[in-house]
């Protein structure tokens, strides 16, 4: 169905072009919110599954490529005030702490695909734990739904 | 957990690098490429949001690069001959189809995404019907679990 919803969607986005700076709404905000987390969660496991050796690594690159773009856009997407989903009110309340750590999770992402462009997904790989180390943040600030 | 995980990986990975060329087995396969697909599931939608101005534009470039990235991945995750998951038989039975279907996307999306870091996002986005025309393949190739 995404074809036709997009398609969708530019028409609407077109017509609504004079709105185009409205505030988001919080449901809006918490949606996309999650869209780029669970980004993050399914890149992380499928690299996951490439370092336990499940699956062939031939595209190591391009996970690791698309966690640090997914990286990048996560601070932003936590920026508008909006508890809800699975964020506690901690990430607000304790924002300081919090952004800190998200920038310093883009930031290392950011270092694990330059070192995968320059030197090799082999030697990018050896800071993977430190890069994805999603459990610090989670347990201070996730409110996991099963 | 994620990090935990991730370290336990590595741990795993390397004391079984003797083993790093084996087979992948059909269940990691599947999980692998289920992994893919929900990546461009949540990026096109996370896009979406932002064509119908219901979250602010300010990371279209990433999610755009964040596609690109995966839609590369996709072909190759497709490539082990191993029906399972939403993917029907047809995959491969239509092999010649599908793959030219899945190099199409990634070519667009590649196209995409030049055009985002040369000209801009807003003359990238009036090909993202084009390149995000998910539903053709779906309506073929996938049997989608509700």
């Amino acid at each position: 169905m995404r074809g036709l919803k997009i398609a969708a969607l530019v028409a609407v986005s077109l017509s609504l072009a004079p709105l185009a700076g409205h505030a988001a709404d919080d449901k809006d905000v918490i949606e996309y919110r999650e869209h780029v987390m669970k980004t993050l969660n399914e890149q992380s496991a499928a690299l996951g599954q490439i370092l336990m050796t499940a699956v062939p690594g031939d595209q190591t690159l391009a996970h690791i490529d698309a966690l640090a773009d997914t990286a990048q856009i996560a601070l932003k997407a936590f920026e508008p005030k909006v508890p809800g989903g699975e964020s506690k009110p901690e990430v607000w309340a304790k924002w300081d702490d919090f952004s800190k750590r998200m920038k310093d999770f883009a930031a290392k992402n950011a270092e694990m695909q330059k070192i995968a462009h320059t030197q090799g997904t082999d030697q990018a790989l050896a800071m993977v734990v430190d890069a994805l180390s999603c459990k610090g943040c989670h347990d201070i600030y996730r409110a996991e739904k099963k």
